[in-house]
């Protein structure tokens, strides 16, 4: 058996006993029940996801995989190709925005090369696993060949499960790449079956003429390749990304673990898709961070019935909202366990 | 003159140039301009309340205010009124959710008893001021006197000035007091013009029953007192509470010293609207952290054109929506302050 196939079977069904514990201590905690609405929700989903009624998130990473795209060659990209390699080293300087908002929170940033298109310096925040020195360009050709796509897949899940043996307890995704959004929205409107152009945004930024070329050339390429909706490794293998499905495999290698993965915005929800198709088990694994301004986003979210946990009009990528998204699934669990009980402080209950 | 004429004259309008600063290198940081959202703007807000282009938000605190209503004898809440100082002791033993929370995001709880029906125990965590013990019931008589609606006031902004004197840079709004969200649904409505109805919701959970008695004795209140709208002072006397008249008193005293003042739900809104009445210029000094599901909290927005930063289904109140809240502002700004320039970063700019 494939790694990919071990770690899809892996992947149980959330842990219905702790999660009736958790639910009964937060109704005999110091407030009216149910009054810290979504954190009771997420604080349970965690006891769930984790096998443990009072779980403790102490060691967050986000994992930002960056890849460079074929596609980037058409244009479809406000920046040039060569922002994906600079971020990367912009995210080894310690000078982006994930990794402003990382250290907030706490969390470590773990930066992979997935495929990015020239060659990186070694550096100790960086994991090297370049598949190819970007995607060919999906208009052509497929993206990647469909052995590829399991690599990345496997790659991915390696990635998780190294970060869990070193003690990280939550994960978040994160993304870098000039062109992912074209590849996203390719993968959300072949799997969930909506049109290219409900579910193609401006990505960085590109201008209506930008996005009437985008929106054109992924529904071009998906008339070309026609790819099986749900397979996950076809969609992924003929109009995805690196960064992409080595996303997907980080979702899947902690959900076998039983790690909460905490989901950012539109590249991380494509690659969810796809990892969804392989293991329709990993859904309640998921917290969905915000709702990018990214408008396939939405599609995501009803396709896998999530619902984010806030939206702050963003549509940076990087993991940015996801790591605000670890603070507050923190914050669930501290509620759960740090909080008195009625009993414990005192205090009378409510009629 | 008074210290609450001297304080809200002491309010000024925003720094333009601190803001056009914060604005012009935000949009020179490693991101596509405006991919932050709500992030971006917030830190401009913040650079123009604090008067500095790149402010830090480092000593964080949460006023938590305790008082008792004598409308509480009319059983509008679910629970008992003796749980005001219940939880006053919850707090001071740091078991209830703010200081969870607080904790969480690293702000110090600040307690002050403003009018808790029974003597609190001297805490080092616990200022006392109470004004009475509890208000009159309203639904029979004003809930105090004009004079003494001064003094909470008053006593707010001292404690926020004494804060700030310590080295406080950011204030979050916190309310304890059985029966206030009634005090608040009446000044909500006497204040915005909606109907006792569209601003009145279960606060603790109250059933079917009880919610219509509290909206019929709450109407009867406003039809008897006839609070002049326009008048802070006069809601607050006719209708109010002593934590809520000491949240507006923080609210001023902390825009008066150019601190931001993150409010939490609906207690600390109907507060919000008492302290605009008093000092229009307090506005852009608020920053609104999350939508209570306590209905009348819509109210406050509409009137105050004020938009919360998320929404978590919460409806605790003590300050719990505010410190995630002030956890965000922090996190603005640190964008603001920390993030590589294009030029720095050596990163490619857009087209």
């Amino acid at each position: 058996m494939s790694l990919l196939a071990i770690t899809t079977a892996a992947i149980r069904p959330l842990d219905r006993t702790a999660m009736a514990a958790a639910r009964a201590r937060q109704d005999q905690l110091t407030k009216p029940q149910g009054s810290l609405g979504r954190l009771e929700a997420l604080s349970i989903q965690i006891a769930g996801i984790t096998g443990t009624p009072r779980p403790c998130l102490r060691a967050p990473a986000v994992v930002v995989m960056a890849a460079d795209h074929g596609i980037a060659r058409q244009k479809v990209s406000a920046y040039p190709a060569e922002v994906t390699s600079q971020m990367v080293l912009n995210f080894l300087a310690g000078g982006a925005a994930i990794n402003v908002l990382a250290r907030h929170v706490g969390a470590r940033v773990v930066t992979v090369d997935m495929g990015v298109a020239v060659d990186m310096p070694p550096h100790p925040g960086l994991r090297i696993h370049k598949l190819a020195p970007g995607t060919a360009d999906f208009t052509h050709e497929p993206a990647m060949s469909r052995t590829t796509a399991q690599l990345a897949l496997e790659t991915g899940i390696a990635v998780a499960s190294d970060l869990i043996d070193v003690g990280v307890d939550v994960i978040a995704t994160g993304d870098m790449g000039i062109g992912n959004t074209s590849a996203s929205s390719a993968i959300v409107a072949a799997i969930t079956g909506r049109t290219v152009a409900e579910v193609t945004g401006r990505g960085t930024g590109v201008d209506d003429a930008g996005l009437e070329r985008k929106i054109a050339l992924i529904a071009q390429a998906l008339a070309r390749h026609r790819p099986d909706s749900t397979d996950g490794l076809d969609v992924l293998a003929k109009v995805g990304g690196f960064e992409i499905g080595g996303l997907a495999g980080v979702m899947l290698g902690a959900a076998a673990r039983r790690v909460p993965v905490v989901v950012d915005g539109f590249i991380s929800g494509a690659a969810a898709l796809i990892a969804c198709t392989l293991a329709p088990s990993l859904q309640p694994y998921l917290i969905a961070a915000h709702r990018s301004v990214e408008r396939g986003h939405q599609a995501v979210f009803a396709h896998l019935d999530l619902e984010p946990l806030f939206d702050l009009g963003m549509r940076l990528g990087e993991g940015t909202g996801a790591v605000l998204g670890i603070s507050l699934c923190q914050a669930a669990c501290k509620i759960l366990d740090e909080m008195m009980t009625f009993a414990e402080a005192g205090v009378a209950t409510g009629s």
